[in-house]
C-alpha cells in the first residue's frame, strides 16, 4: 500500500533501524559508507516525490562516513557510530546551510554547530542533511514535505522534513524542535516514533528559538530503542542511562488522560485511544483515568500566550535586520498583533510552573500516562499542517512525551498516541514506549 | 585621584555619555568618525593598562562609523545612532572573533551576530568590539581586565572588560550577561550603571548560555539614560518605550531589602544602603523596610543549584568536542561532581517561580525596592571577581536590577547600590534609577 511500508520487505540497509545497523556496524557486516550510501540512494530516488529535504551534501556524507569507518577499524566507536541522522533546518551546522525555510535567510551558512549538532558530531554520528521545515519553526511559509503514506497529505509539521524522511527510510534518526506540537504532531501522521524530553535536557545553543519557556530539541526515529540511543548521547551522566530492559506490561500502571481538550478529538483519535487502553489492559497493564484538575483547563490557552508573547523577542532582530522582507507572521508577532500583554505572559508563567509540580505528583503514582497525540490522521493538503492541541499542555507542562505509533485510523493513515510523565522521567517512559510500541504493532500485524 | 574620574574634564567625546554623544551627532555637532576615534584613541592608550578587550577592530570600526555617517548625511538615524558599543566576548559577532576567554575557541570566528548585536546593528550602533570575560561567563579562566578605579582590584566578572571599557571611557555602553551577578557586581565594583533586565526581555540566540533559566542579557552606561536608550532599542512595542520623564523622589515609596544575606554586608555596604535611604528620605521619599518572606531565605542555594544542574547541559558539546582541552571546572560540571539531583533542580524551579509572583506582588506598592550590589567594594586581585551573594536572588526571580554607583567605600572605591521591583517593571525602575544618581551624585560632588 505505502511505499514507507514496502520498504521494510527489503534488504536495503536503509531500512534498517538505527539500533540495527549500529550491531551491524559494530559488528563489522556494514560499513558506515555502506550504510550513508543506501541512505542517499534512498533520498536520490524518494526525494523528488517526498520534499523532506533543505539540503544533502553526498559528498559531505561521504566524506563523514569513510573518516567513521577508518575510526571504526581502529576499534574506536562512538556510541551512535555512523547513524546518518537528519537535523532540522533551524539548527546551526558548520558544513552545511541553515536557512530556516525563510527567505531572508536564503544562502545562510555561518561556519559553527549548534550545540546538539556539536553533542552528536562528537559521539561519532553522521550529519546527514538539513530536513524541511515550517518557516522559523513556527508558522509562515509550510514546508514542500508530502506524507509518505499518502502525497496529497501533509507529513504535519514545523519538523515536516524530519518526520518523513524517518518515515520514508530516507534516514534513521532526525532531530527536530517542538514550541507546540512540532514532533509529536508529524510523527503521528508520519507513523514514526518521537520524543520531545524534558525541557531543556538538551542544549538550545545555535537553534532557532521561538519560546524560551517551550522549544525543546528532540529526535525521531523508527523504534523505542532508537529513540533511547540519542537519548542516551544527550544524557550526561552515565547512571541516568539505564539499560533499556524490556518493561513488563503486565501489572504496569498507565494513567489513561483523555485531557480537558477530548471533546476536539477525532472518531479515529478516540478509538485510537480506547484500542491502546484495551490493547494495554489485555496485556494485563491495570489502566486507570487520570482527571486533571480545574487550572489545567486553560492550559492550551497558556501555552499560546507564551508562545505569542516570547516571540515577540525572538524575532525582534529579524524584523529590524530585514524589515518587511520577514514573513508577515513574524512582524505581526513583533508588533503584536494578538495585544497579549505581559501581565497574560506573568500570569501563564505562574500557573504553567504551579501546575507543573502538581502534574509530577499526580502523574508520579503511573509507570506512564496515556493521551492523544493528536486530533486525528494527517489531515489533505500541505498548506496546513494540523492542530497542536493534544501537544500544547505537555510542551507546557516541560513534560517528556513519547509519540508510539501502530494504531491506524479508518482510512488506513497513521494514527499515534503519547506516553508522557513527570519531568525528567524521560529513561522510564522509553522503556514503556518500547513495549506499547511492541503491542500495537503485533495488533497491526 | 582616578584616570577614569579625570577624563570626565576634557573635552574628548569619548568622555560623552551615549545621550550626549547622541545629541550632537544628531544636531551635526558630532561626526560618529570623530566620535569612534575619540574611542580608539583612548582605547589605545589605557588599554595596555586596563586590559578590557579581547578584541577591537580599527579598521572595522572606521568602516562602520563612515557607513553611518554617510546615513546621517542622508537624515536617516537610528535610535542609537553611531554609538560605539562593547560586546561581551561570550556574544556572537559576524565581523570580529568570539574566543569566550577559553583556549577552546581561541581564533572561532563564525560569521553571524548575535541576536542581540543584530538588533544593535541594524538600530544604529556602531559595535565596537568584543570585552574580555571570566571563561565562558562562569568560572574557570579570569579575565586579565583590571579595575580603572585600581588597578591592583578586580573590576567583578564576569563582564569584566564591559564594565571596566565603560568605566574608563572607552566607550559610553557595553553589553553584559548575568547567570549569578556578572552585570551588577562589576557595575558596582568600577562605579557605573549596569542594567540586568527582566529575564528574557532579550533574545539570547547566539550568546553562550550558562543556565537557560537565568542568564539576561543586559548592558553598562555612565548614566541611567543611556541605560534606558538601549533598553528601548530591544522593546519591540513603541507603547512600553516612556519617556524618560524626571520622576520625583518626593512621596516616592522606596522599599528597603536588606535581603536575607545582609549579614554578609561589609561595613561599606551597610554604609552605603543606609546612606542611601537616609539621602531618599531627605529627598522626601517614603523609604520603609521590606521583609521578604521565609521561603526567600533559601533562594541563594536554589540559584546555584539551577546554575549548576543547567550548566551540565549547556557545556556538554564543549565537554565531548574538547575532552580534556576543556578547563577542569567545566568538565567538572559536566560530570556533576557536585552530586546535584534533578529532584533539588525541580524544587529549585518550583519554589523559584512561587516566589516570583510572591515578589511581584509584594514589590507592587513600591516606586522600587533598594537593595545592596555586593557584599562590599571590589577586592584585591584580578583572580577572583568578588561574590555574587546580594544579585543571585535577583537572577532567580527573574526581574529587573539595576545597579546605581554613586557612592564610596571608605578607602574611595565605588559601591553601588540595586534598584529592583516585579518583573516589567524595566522602564519606571529606569526613571526611578535616573533621580537616584543625580541624588547620590550630588552627594559627592
Amino acid at each position: 500500500m505505502h511505499d514507507a511500508i514496502d520498504a521494510t520487505h527489503s534488504d536495503d540497509p536503509a531500512t534498517l533501524t538505527a539500533t540495527l545497523a549500529l550491531g551491524r556496524i559494530r559488528a563489522g557486516t556494514l560499513t558506515v559508507e555502506a550504510l550513508a550510501s543506501a541512505c542517499l540512494a534512498r533520498v536520490e530516488s524518494r526525494e523528488p516525490t517526498v520534499r523532506a529535504w533543505a539540503f544533502v551534501g553526498s559528498a559531505i556524507v561521504i566524506e563523514q562516513a569513510r573518516e567513521l569507518d577508518r575510526l571504526a577499524s581502529l576499534g574506536r566507536f562512538g556510541a551512535p557510530h555512523g547513524l546518518p541522522i537528519g537535523v532540522k533546518d533551524v539548527m546551526l551546522t558548520r558544513d552545511m546551510p541553515t536557512q530556516y525555510n525563510a527567505e531572508v535567510y536564503r544562502g545562510f551558512h555561518p561556519r559553527l554547530d549548534a550545540a546538539c549538532v556539536a553533542t552528536l558530531r562528537a559521539a561519532g554520528a553522521l550529519i546527514f542533511g538539513k530536513t524541511e521545515t515550517v518557516e522559523f519553526a513556527a508558522t509562515g511559509r509550510p514546508a514542500q514535505t508530502r506524507n509518505p503514506h499518502d502525497l496529497a497529505r501533509t507529513p504535519g509539521g514545523s519538523s515536516s522534513g524530519s518526520a518523513a524522511a524517518v518515515a520514508d527510510f530516507h534516514v534513521p534518526l532526525a532531530l527536530g524542535t517542538q514550541t507546540g506540537g512540532s514532533m509529536v504532531r508529524p510523527a503521528s501522521f508520519c507513523g514514526v516514533y518521537a520524543m520531545k524530553p524534558t525541557w531543556n535536557l538538551v542544549s538550545r545553543e545555535g537553534v532557532k528559538t521561538c519560546s524560551i519557556s517551550l522549544d525543546p530539541v528532540g529526535w525521531f526515529a523508527r523504534s523505542a530503542a532508537d529513540l533511547a540511543l540519542l537519548h542516551d548521547v544527550f544524557e550526561p551522566e552515565p547512571d541516568r542511562r539505564s539499560a533499556p530492559a524490556p518493561f513488563a506490561l503486565a501489572g504496569a500502571r498507565i494513567g489513561l488522560c483523555r485531557s480537558p481538550v477530548w471533546p476536539a478529538a477525532s472518531l479515529d483519535t478516540r478509538h485510537a485511544t480506547e484500542r491502546a487502553a484495551s490493547l494495554l489492559r489485555e496485556a494485563g497493564a491495570d489502566v486507570s483515568d487520570l482527571d486533571l484538575p480545574r487550572p489545567f483547563d486553560d492550559l492550551v490557552d497558556l501555552q499560546r500566550i507564551v508562545m505569542r508573547a516570547e516571540g515577540q523577542g525572538a524575532f525582534l532582530a529579524e524584523y529590524r535586520t530585514f524589515g518587511t522582507a520577514l514573513t508577515e507572521s513574524f512582524r505581526e508577532q513583533v508588533e503584536n498583533v494578538d495585544r497579549t500583554t505581559r501581565a497574560q505572559l506573568l500570569h501563564a508563567y505562574d500557573t504553567a510552573s504551579a501546575c507543573r509540580s502538581v502534574f509530577d505528583r499526580i502523574a508520579a503514582p503511573f509507570d506512564a500516562v496515556l493521551t492523544p497525540s493528536t486530533v486525528g490522521v494527517a489531515p489533505e493538503g500541505l498548506a496546513a499542517t494540523g492542530a497542536m492541541t493534544f501537544n500544547a499542555m505537555w510542551s507546557l507542562l516541560h513534560v517528556p512525551a513519547i509519540n508510539v505509533p501502530g494504531l491506524q485510523g479508518s482510512n488506513g493513515m497513521p494514527i499515534g498516541l503519547t506516553l508522557t510523565g513527570p519531568r525528567f522521567s524521560d529513561r522510564h517512559l522509553l522503556a514503556v514506549a518500547a513495549s506499547l510500541g511492541a503491542l500495537l504493532a503485533r495488533e497491526r500485524a
